[in-house]
């Protein structure tokens, strides 16, 4: 018998899912829907096209048309699926024209993604409140940006960063609003965002931070005229929310699925209804270290996601075991990398730590180009694993992430890590790794 | 009481020994002697200096005068250590003028390094073959190179193809000749050695694998004037012998510590005497895949043991756990990285082996400047721990050596490494990590 597969939602875990479904079983019946018009594109990379480092929005394709004729997969966007009836293993959709269907499945994967959050300020619907989710969301930015003067982004995680970059790199005044007292609150701790507060700055952004938004002015048009922040008014011509998103669940609650952060799932990504996966920004996941249920919301997790559920509905039995957050971007010429706990987030977590700081060159002094690194390490005190680094560079960021997200996966210790083997050439890096050398200070410390 | 720590050897290992003697001893009183006049300088950036990518060779040093000066290390140059007295703890050393004293010592370490190797080839020692391994060295070969045309290499492993591109770049035509079947035979296996060897050919640098050098021709004024190799015979200016090292153990033998391959040394680089310590070149390593000794005659192990074997003079008790011969090196614009057992040294240590290999992109297709990341991961087939790795790309190679360096010795299997929370950002990585996949294929042979 042929096994229908049928996924809701093309961003990259919905898009990834597909692929990996038909990778698994070449004869299913696969069917994607979306209710948007373009799909399988990289949101990450949208602020990078903003700032004009990739040329065109055509690029960020991922998944293309092309790929899904090829792969046999039945795509019908613009449609949107009201109701998913768990008994029957049916879905019912409408399309553009409020055409009702009804899709039958074996399996089914819920990939409904994100909503952008409104923080409850007033004036945050007024029309030039702009938020970055989409390729449409994009557009609108750079037409605004074309006859604006200055923004104004509340919010400096990374994409509120990536967004303010791109922007002051088009030649406008750009200043950040971030209510928490420090920015990349959720990946950096306060002494680690510095150099990045710093980089900003010398980019000429304005960083407000400690600071709430209070209101958001408006004209009688509804036009965004200016922002109000703790007492201050700032005239801007137009805001962009980088507060985040929140997982959409709709679907999947009306269906009867159980919710908790987001939609809660084993790690085969299977639901609480039979035959019902969901995979990405909608699913909370288990966080590694603090077992505790979390919102990645990041394209890694997304991909690996759709990759397990893809492969689980066309029968595999695959597992996808947690999150430990890593994530890196690049602010400029500075690369920011994080994985695991910040010290923050392990108090949080009622986890006492040993901290290990260094500061390493990426390569040896005597060759030209090398830059400093920057390495926070962070260990539990009882038995010294690793739980979570912080690392600021110019270059060999995001490997030194992973490196050490393998560590804390295999359970090392800081005075295991502080001894592996790692390898040296004066073109590529120092004798002596900084990650090792800032394990070691903290192991010190237990 | 203070306590006197006596070094033989200004190398990596010995300076790195000194250095970190004095960190933890405050008081000591630390000699380090050395026969040569220059020491604490890079050997490895000596072909980076040739090929004019470091500007000159006083560049190289890592420890220079005034670090001995500042940190009150007793520096005797020129000065040979003729004997070692184990009983009565001290050693005889003349000075370059022929001078004998005795010096005291609570501990001893020895870093005594590595001589050149001479293959049993004849004409090896006619006056135009070179070695390169000291700041003389690389001078001789520059003033070489200046009057020449044409070198022929001996040897390709890590230095000879360094010193191969760096004499390409100067002009030169190149040739290198390797007696085993194919190029970097420690570091790779002949199928990942193919695009090295492309881009040695691209660069215009010829090469002879699974030939030997039969005999190196010399005029009567011992000028080389041609190398015969396999019945062919080839005209060239001047000679390098970069066929390897040998174990400089000759001191240490003579004083009855237990020689193996090197200087057989326990975790916390002690000798079968008490208190003398050997560290770098001279030792051999405890491999920890194969728990076999090894040379491992690397900068990074040198550096290492002697940062353990300093310490543990000065009263600590750190350890060296051994090695797994991460290296890498950057040929051309070509990265080449590798960790743990390639497919030959398995074979030789009977361990059967399962292996994913992966190409992947160092960043996403859509973000400019990304390149292909060639990854071969190899675990074995009883247990599917991660035994070694393999990576050749134009970027970021080094730190993903040390992503699986860390994977080995924590003892992840291929399973455990596929499954690592990695990051990714357009302008740094793409979303599956390639380690990762490559790991998974191996896993799914297992």
């Amino acid at each position: 018998m042929t096994r229908k597969i049928v996924i809701v939602g093309g961003g990259a875990a919905g898009s990834s899912a597909a692929s990996f479904a038909r990778k698994t079983d070449r004869k299913a019946e696969i069917t994607l829907i979306d209710k948007h018009k373009r799909i399988g594109y990289s949101r990450c990379g949208l602020p990078f096209v903003i700032g004009k480092e990739i040329p065109n929005y055509e690029e960020l394709t991922v998944y293309g048309h092309n790929f899904f004729k090829m792969s046999k997969i039945d795509l019908r966007l613009e449609t949107t699926v009201t109701e998913i009836e768990t008994k029957g293993k049916f879905l019912v959709a409408m399309d553009k024209n409020g055409t009702e269907s009804t899709i039958e499945y074996d399996s089914l994967i819920l990939a409904t993604g994100a909503k952008i959050f409104c923080p409850p300020i007033p004036g945050i619907d007024i029309k030039g409140v702009l938020p970055l989710r989409t390729i449409e969301d994009g557009l609108l930015i750079e037409k605004r940006a074309e006859n604006s003067k200055r923004v104004v982004i509340i919010g400096a995680g990374l994409i509120g960063l990536e967004i303010a970059v791109a922007l002051r790199e088009r030649g406008l005044e750009v200043i950040i609003v971030e209510m928490l007292p420090y920015i990349l609150p959720l990946v950096l701790d306060k002494d680690m965002a510095k150099d990045v507060t710093k980089e900003l700055t010398e980019l000429g952004i304005d960083i407000i931070t400690g600071a709430g938004c209070d209101e958001i002015l408006g004209t009688e048009e509804d036009e965004v005229i200016g922002v109000c922040v703790d007492g201050d008014t700032f005239h801007t011509d137009f805001v962009i929310n980088a507060t985040g998103v929140r997982a959409d669940v709709e679907l999947a609650r009306n269906a009867g699925i159980n919710i908790g952060k987001g939609i809660q799932v084993n790690e085969h990504m299977e639901t609480s209804i039979p035959d019902i996966y969901a995979v990405g920004d909608c699913v909370e996941c288990k966080h590694l270290i603090t077992g505790e249920y979390v919102l990645s919301q990041l394209g890694t997790t997304a991909t690996r996601q759709g990759l397990v559920a893809g492969r689980n509905a066309a029968g595999k039995r695959d597992i996808f075991p947690g999150v430990l957050m890593s994530s890196v971007t690049k602010i400029h010429g500075l690369e920011i990398g994080a994985t695991g706990l910040t010290k923050w987030a392990a108090d949080r977590a009622n986890i006492d730590v040993v901290i290990g700081k260094m500061t390493g060159h990426t390569k040896p002094h005597y060759f030209p180009g090398g830059s400093k690194v920057k390495v926070k390490v962070l260990a539990r005190k009882d038995d010294g694993r690793v739980i979570g680094a912080q690392i600021v560079a110019r270059e060999d960021v995001g490997h030194r992430v992973n490196m050490v997200a393998t560590a804390i996966q295999s359970h090392m210790t800081v005075n295991e890590l502080a001894k592996v083997d790692t390898c040296y050439a004066p073109p590529i890096a120092d004798t002596l790794e900084t990650i090792c050398l800032a394990a070691e200070l903290a192991a010190k410390k237990l």
